[in-house]
């Protein structure tokens, strides 16, 4: 049976001592002193605890249906979700105008996360409707913001994200779904999407879709979409529901995981839409909602990595299975816990040292959003857009490895279902594929990311780097496990920024043979800067004298295991980068 | 739709340029001329693709129902089973006294790959017989073999082996089954056997189960189990079935994947049973089998990566989307394939040259087990002994990842059950798990097989790698691409050895904390080993003139790409191992 702990403690750790949100400057973050921002946590942390994981294997088990055009979510789910909109919980980031709660991101940040390792599927239908909102919010107009976006901060009505129609995912130019002007003002949209999560369900009495599509004699490819709200029932201009509009669900997907949530193919015939900005800039409003959903999917990544590891962690204390090498732990006991052995534990501390690391760098990114959004800091933003392809791309690859090492540390009993191990493996799945496959996301940072603004991003990130090491080399504590690992792999990283600056003017096959290594070269640079940020922190701590010093020493123990074991991929990633194009691009298509 | 293509060429040059077994001593392999094997491979691949490859998704899709103890398989399997039988497939490399066809083991390799390629849990119910007639042909005695074996080298009856009890997988030490002597020189067993593949299935007429259980008043642990026949219908002296045996399928598991092939808990209940070999020698006799089992799970990571990868090529030559950043590829088409895009080639480069890398490898091993068993070759029995942990555990992660890779390639369509992406990857992954857990394998390769002998066995290895650098070390066109990068990674490999021998004495600890990093970096070597030899073979016949260079540049391009930017991955795996213990086992058990 599955079970979920929320890592409060580490939440604080991160917040207070390391980020030190409580002395920040954005706006907001004064008020996230310990005490408060801990109520929250605690409470969000009981409900995923509590009311959301206990739904995850009933969702997975039952998934979804179908019928005369209704979808029933599984048991339980429709209570859940009337527990969380009564509590207030679907609001907390959203702006007060329109009900929310405006609380920084960060603290949302922190609160998904345990929905996530709860309840992915669950917690789907509330983060589309988040990004929607966002969208809507940033681009709608006045009248369409007051109109829709109330219900959608306390989710009775939830938002969905309409781009892939069948024959085109990433290259979204040659899109079909089209959108005819009426004479007032509103458009006919027509068209098939596919893959729409959240598409329809029977939680909520009203769905807002956000829909890609082209108006007619716009130009050609991605510069002639426009975006559309297209609500399930049309709503009176009294807040009241009308008629239901031309939208409706075709079929449900079948799909490896994430079964809880409905996967439609959602079917557009003369439905009535509103134009959300101008018209043949769809897809920029779009983006807006889909660099906060990258953020999000990153998370799942760490989320799901989170909770598989706690169920497997649990096992392996309670599996009776064989002696330490060195001498029997559990001598009265048939046999040692799994625990003893060092190939276990190699491979429990793979999963730890990601997850706490990967926890500070979201974290990180949520202050830099609220930075650039609340107080409008172009540097914190330009970061922030450095790092979304990182966030999602490393952090789901690497979430998803997790998962697979949680699910192997139960032997034969992590293969059958009933252990959970598997559905962790199998919805941790998606989140390498969705907003963007991770192809894309490397694609998007050495493309495009690492070159903006003149390549002042990524020296923006050295320099935090650097400077980090240069004021702390003094720190013997910290010099020899933490900072000159650093170093050297933060020389890889430049080393791999030279070369594609040097080589991808003259052959851009050079540097995108090379994307997917740089991004997991980043990732692994960026969890070493937080480990070394963290055990900087820790190693003051147990200095100054603490009641807690195991939890210090822990968190010492594991920076030391990611920084000896893990950031040395650095190297690996680099030697790929270096070969060039030539091996991976020295077979022609048809000879394959 | 999921499809397959045997890869015959392959084979032909592995086994006729590269191993030539037709020029080999081993009993038998003067017939494996390219004509009678090629001929042998075409039908068995006929078979593959045109039988068993229609029947995988329906029996993903279907799975095994059990109702009143009759277990019912997908529609199909039966009427496939029979081709099979019909065929006279089921006893290739039996011996001719029980009715096989005496084939070496090396031309049966290659007909599994492709039968595990087209429905991995349809070949499971072969190959779980095949695994049985070789214990009972090993160990058991004349008049135990000429009443079964018979029946199972024609699958007549099927086979299974029963070690996986409730409380005890790895550690068998712990297990409760019994076994009482009876009178006339049977035993009476008892007890419960969970996992057991093709426990129970409604193809045959018979099914012979190899129980492991401890006869009352032997010794303690390991050394306190016997092996036993226990057949489901007792069979008269005339060869005809008798009565039902107390033994039934108790329960199906739910499982992550290969549902067409049904894993039952199996109930004994003073079921009637003959012992196999001596009393309480019954692990060795076992071990016989799962060494043969090794392999072929071995031979599982390479198949399932190998239809994975075929799948995903050719949605890669079809799918649309995007465009070559060197130019339109596809300038009269709304966009280009897929296969144009770098990121996709790396991708398709990783899976390919491994996916050929471990069929020569395996193909290899299989020579070394003819070797072993039919010339009595102690050598290559030792060196064979030393790498089936690694062809184990390092061709299973391996083959598990790509077939993850592969279902990447397909988007949000990989995750959708429809394309069949997803089969692969939940089918692949048990391989990781049973026949002894990955790092089980990589324990037993650290702590066992490396100092065997004193460790000649790894130092034969090493001096396969030198000699074969050293014969070439003239060869232009082979040292820069192959030799150099081999030279290398061997180098890893030793110091790693070298590590382990000088720090496993102090503490044991140490060597183990690197195991799993050990096999993987193994793994890459023998990879880079088989690679340079296939790349001095390919370059030799483009010297020679051939009207088929096209195959053989592609197999040297495939070469350098996996000397450049796989084989690397040693001296990551050599740095984790240099760590030694104390990152893994820095913390307590109790501070996770």
């Amino acid at each position: 049976m599955q079970t979920y702990t929320p890592p409060l403690k580490d939440f604080e750790f991160i917040l207070h001592d390391v980020l030190q949100v409580q002395s920040g400057d954005t706006p907001g973050y004064s008020d996230l002193d310990a005490e408060f921002s801990g109520a929250i946590l605690e409470e969000a942390g009981k409900i995923a605890r509590d009311v959301l994981m206990p739904l995850n294997a009933i969702g997975d088990t039952q998934g979804c249906t179908l019928e005369n055009g209704v979808v029933r979510t599984p048991d339980g789910f429709k209570e859940a979700f009337d527990i969380i909109r009564d509590g207030g919980w679907t609001g907390l980031s959203a702006d007060p105008e329109y009900g929310g709660q405006g609380m920084p991101f960060v603290l949302g940040t922190a609160v998904s996360e345990m929905s996530l390792s709860a309840n992915q599927s669950f917690n789907m239908y509330l983060s589309l409707t988040a990004g929607a909102y966002e969208a809507i919010h940033t681009h709608g107009s006045e009248a369409l913001k007051a109109k829709f976006l109330p219900k959608m901060v306390t989710c009775e009505w939830t938002g969905t994200m309409n781009l892939t129609e069948p024959h085109c995912g990433t290259d979204l130019g040659m899109m079909r779904s089209k959108a005819d002007p009426v004479r007032d003002g509103t458009y006919k949209i027509s068209g098939q999407k596919i893959f729409i999560s959240a598409g329809e369900h029977d939680m909520v009495e009203n769905i807002i879709h956000l829909v890609l599509a082209k108006i007619p004699g716009g130009p050609a490819g991605v510069k002639g979409i426009s975006l559309f709200i297209v609500p399930k029932f049309l709503v009176n201009e009294d807040g009241s529901l009308g008629a239901r509009n031309g939208v409706a669900c075709g079929n449900l997907e079948e799909k490896m995981g994430i079964h809880g949530n409905s996967t439609c193919v959602m079917n557009y015939d003369e439905a009535e839409g509103y134009l959300v900005g101008e018209e043949h800039k769809g897809l920029r409003a779009m983006f807006t909602m889909m660099n906060a959903a990258r953020l999000g999917v990153g998370l799942q990544g760490l989320a799901q990595a989170s909770v598989a590891y706690q169920n497997a962690l649990d096992y392996t204390r309670e599996r009776l299975q064989g002696r330490d090498v060195t001498g029997a732990k559990n001598p009265t006991g048939t046999a040692d816990p799994l625990i003893v052995h060092p190939d276990v534990r190699r491979s429990l501390m793979d999963q730890k040292s990601f997850i706490e690391g990967a926890r500070a760098f979201l974290l990180w990114n949520a202050t830099l959003l609220d930075a650039g959004e609340l107080s409008d800091d172009k540097n914190a933003e330009g970061l922030l857009s450095l790092m979304t392809p990182v966030i999602k791309g490393f952090l789901t690859d690497k979430g998803f490895d997790m998962t697979v090492q949680a699910q192997q540390l139960y032997g034969g009993h992590g293969y059958i279902e009933e252990t959970g191990a598997s559905q962790f493996v199998r919805d941790a799945r998606i989140a390498m594929i969705y907003e963007g496959a991770n192809g894309i996301q490397a694609l998007d940072l050495v493309g495009r990311k690492l070159a903006s603004g003149g390549g002042k991003h990524v020296m923006a990130f050295f320099d935090l780097v650097k400077t980090f090491i240069k004021e702390n080399e003094g720190d013997a504590a910290l010099k020899a496990d933490f900072l000159d690992p650093l170093k050297a792999a933060s020389k890889d990283m430049q080393a791999a920024a030279m070369y594609f600056m040097s080589e991808a003017p003259k052959n851009p096959n050079a540097a995108l043979a090379g994307s997917t290594d740089f991004m997991h070269l980043f990732g692994h640079v960026a969890l070493g800067l937080m480990w070394a940020r963290m055990a900087k922190v820790a190693s003051e701590k147990l200095l100054e004298g603490t009641s807690d010093a195991a939890f210090y020493e822990t968190k010492l123990a594991t920076g030391r295991y990611y920084m000896a074991r893990s950031l040395p991929e650095t190297a690996l990633r680099l030697a790929r980068i270096n070969s060039g194009a030539e091996p991976v691009m020295g077979l022609d298509a048809e000879a394959f």
